[in-house]
């Protein structure tokens, strides 16, 4: 773990302090409100408890912000009093959250943000004219002319319409529809709001929802939430987590018994795993849906982040259509993007859309309905999300500029990829498969007898107590493989290769 | 009901036609997308049908955006294609979206959001120094300092620091923990977020939810969704709307014969009644949420909006904390404040706060992780969140600015509230009661026997059917009073008083 722990280390470099330091803080106050769990000092018992809560929400676990990250802001909090470390600040590995470990916004996103923003900029001589087209045409697409007004709840129109405009373009002509395409609270508020839709029956017709393992903890958090059966399918390790077919066959079959598999999740490129899925695989996961009649949810908020030469992002909706009619007017599929990740980064404006096709029309009111409780996603992310697909093409003045930043994000999150891998596969007792695209790296960890009684007299997974070791003595933040599954006997955990904080060029690094 | 729409018609006067043609299209797609409701033409069952859905999402109504407002769209689109109709536009008095209906947004706080938004503007000498201060303290708390970044689950720390100092002066000095603030995605999410904890227990140990009737639909919805148990106490309608207590105790007696009511909704200032609670009316609840043992749950939205003379707003916080210490240390209480209200209007951030008080410490752990799921509010929201509760003071450059603009909103509105109370009861069949708070008008409607049979023939609510009479034979597009529930054999709708455009000053429209 030490030599790991140096050569991750040696990676990184030094860093400004100054956003760290009130990231720190505010991480840490999580972790105080949550951890300092103080006596009751008052007579009455409390109405809301642990026995009286909701038992879903209880039962809901979500690793990436989970206790290990809790522990990371409690010793942010320690290094501020002045206690001594053998480090002097914690690298949190533990989330894909470019912008916090120092990646700059893409200016022309920002540009129109603002002119949206505060429409008098638009008189300004210091802002691009394409950007001021871009946040002329958002404003009048607004209530008000405002972002401050609510838009529509599947979002406002035009951005709807530059959205299906862009999947087109992305799908080499496939059509989409705007009315298909629903903006949404990041990727995540999409994803449960189609399984909110979706899960239904008792007993042995509850809705079975098939994810990958590895999986990303959202969607066993949302199928606690909601009761749903969580059907796992396990990623095939020894071949870069590829997804088997049969793999898929053996999960629904045996899921039959005990509940109703009606949803097939699929995350492509993959988190935490890394893998980018070949043209066949998906053609062959969406004959399977096709055949057991399977609702398709296709996570692909990496669309943007393929690193490996030998890989390329296909789409499920594009691989659908060149299926044929008997495919694309049948299969039911939902597919995710989101700001957050590309090469944009752009997490805190929680925008992202959702396109949904092969809907029935009378579950498309439904989903409007549902959606209309919680009255728009917000517009500021409607807006983010808008230059995301409708960025500047050559002969517009901010074109150059955005395409070198655009490239220069990519590239580096390309080489910190290659540079993350090559250092993993370094160390004793750690393999790390190929990271194809993404954002992460999901590592084995080979642990001795030894440290897995331990962990067990500890009372911790074994993977838990290597990640809360490594975070104890080095400083690194990173999320054990328990919080997003794997193979019985086997340990993980998630290193978020996107934030690795290189300084100088990663061919100099010497090893 | 001609007469009722030529006054409102009257006191409308005209409006730029700009941002509503936009608004209608948007409104118009919705609209298509949910009603033309096409056979389906594929060979194959749909997975996900009316039939195989979640039966709680299918239950839940939500008539601020519902059938009516659809009705409005369409009749956008044949106005837009040149249909003639005894109109030329549709007023949407369906929803408080102030600034689409041309409310401007406060100056200063749209300044603070674009220099947070794009930080080279902090070297611009077109804003002002205070605006700068707040911008800077925002983004130096944030990862990276940038809104780009996730913040804490629990929101950005500052802020949630400036919140309870907001709090607390607002309380006069009834002290507030910035450890009990939660930043949330507009005011919706912290009260669906705080229910979804909430619900527990199967058959007559389900829990039951307290909620005023009328209500605001978000609650019957959520309720809804989560299979809980809504408890109707009737607000009286003969008494400006109060809330009598032995109205809740009834309710609470006849509950507990198939359910176990744990939760008391309040919203002060009221919607869609437009009432004020008395500080006794508060004390004798919070007395009673504390004898019955009842979580309070206090929809502060509209603290800002209180209009009459004779009312002021009395938070639950405060009163709690001048009971004295039994109640102070054990009454439960979540109270919830938003930024698409008060003067600021802005809805379209999905900006938001509750302050939680006597959350038993192991529950706030559990609140924490349930937010964490879906990662952070909107960073741009929670900014905006921070200039409504830290606005300019006297001294700083931009106080009189920003004074001079909120004073002329809260004036406007309290002057709509008037003319929409004196229009509504100068004629004959309705009946309006004073609107003390809030943005909104509930008249009672006094429908003849003959509409209510016409509404029966129809298979309409009569309310409903009065609603869509008034709509498409005046282009006023208002929400029935069955949507937020009524006596039974009342009939009201929902006008939001707050979007009346006015262009002459009110007291110059002569009747």
């Amino acid at each position: 773990m030490q030599r790991a722990a140096a050569l991750l280390r040696r990676g990184c470099g030094p860093r400004t302090p100054g956003p760290w330091g009130r990231n720190q803080s505010s991480a840490a106050a999580e972790a105080s409100a949550v951890l300092n769990v103080r006596p009751e000092r008052s007579r009455r018992e409390r109405i809301l408890t642990l026995e009286s809560m909701n038992p879903q929400v209880k039962a809901v676990e979500y690793a990436v912000r989970g206790p290990i990250v809790l522990k990371a802001g409690e010793i942010e909090l320690e290094l501020q009093r002045g206690i001594k470390k053998p480090f002097t600040e914690v690298i949190r590995a533990n989330i894909g959250d470019a912008q916090a470990m120092g990646q700059q916004p893409i200016t022309f996103l920002r540009q129109v943000m603002a002119l949206c923003t505060y429409p008098n900029l638009l008189d300004s001589p210091s802002f691009p004219e394409d950007a001021k087209k871009r946040a002329r045409r958002i404003l009048q697409a607004c209530g008000g002319n405002s972002l401050g007004s609510y838009s529509a709840s599947q979002g406002v129109n035009c951005i709807r319409e530059d959205v299906a405009a862009y999947i087109t373009r992305r799908d080499g002509g496939v059509p989409a529809d705007p009315d298909n395409i629903y903006l949404t609270t990041g990727a995540s508020d999409g994803i449960s709001t189609i399984l909110k839709i979706l899960v239904s029956g008792g007993g042995k017709s509850r809705t079975g929802v098939l994810i990958p393992i590895p999986q990303y903890p959202l969607y066993s958090a949302v199928i606690s939430e909601l009761d749903a059966i969580q059907v796992n399918y396990y990623l095939d390790e020894e071949n870069c987590w590829a997804l088997n077919v049969n793999e898929l066959r053996r999960a629904v079959k045996e899921a039959k018994d005990h509940c109703d598999p009606k949803v097939l999740c699929i995350i492509n490129p993959g988190n935490p795993t890394g893998q980018v899925q070949s043209r066949k695989c998906i053609e062959d996961v969406i004959h399977f849906a096709w055949e057991e009649k399977l609702f398709l949810l296709a996570d692909e908020v990496y669309q943007d982040n393929v690193y490996s030469p030998d890989c390329r992002f296909h789409s499920f909706k594009k691989v659908l259509y060149e299926m044929g009619p008997e495919y694309s007017s049948n299969v039911e599929l939902a597919s995710f993007h989101s700001t957050s990740k590309g090469y944009m980064g752009e997490c805190g404006y929680r925008g992202g859309y959702m396109e949904v096709i092969n809907l029935h029309p009378e579950i498309k009111g439904q989903l409007v309905k549902l959606l209309s409780v919680r009255l728009c996603p917000p517009v500021s992310g409607q807006a983010a999300m808008d230059i995301v697909v409708n960025p500047p093409v050559p002969g517009e003045e901010s074109f150059e500029q955005f395409s070198r930043e655009k490239e220069s994000v990519l590239g580096n999150l390309a080489k910190k990829a290659k540079l993350t891998e090559d250092l993993f596969n370094q160390v004793p007792g750690i393999h790390c498969n190929p990271l194809q695209g993404a954002m992460y790296a999901f590592p084995r960890i080979f642990l001795p007898a030894k440290a897995v009684e331990a962990a067990q007299a500890h009372q911790m997974a074994p993977d838990m107590f290597y990640c809360m070791k490594l975070l104890e003595e080095t400083g690194i933040c990173v999320v054990p493989g328990s919080g997003f599954g794997q193979r019985e006997g086997t340990y993980h955990f998630r290193f978020c290769s996107g934030t690795f904080p290189v300084r100088a060029p990663p061919e100099k690094v010497v090893i």
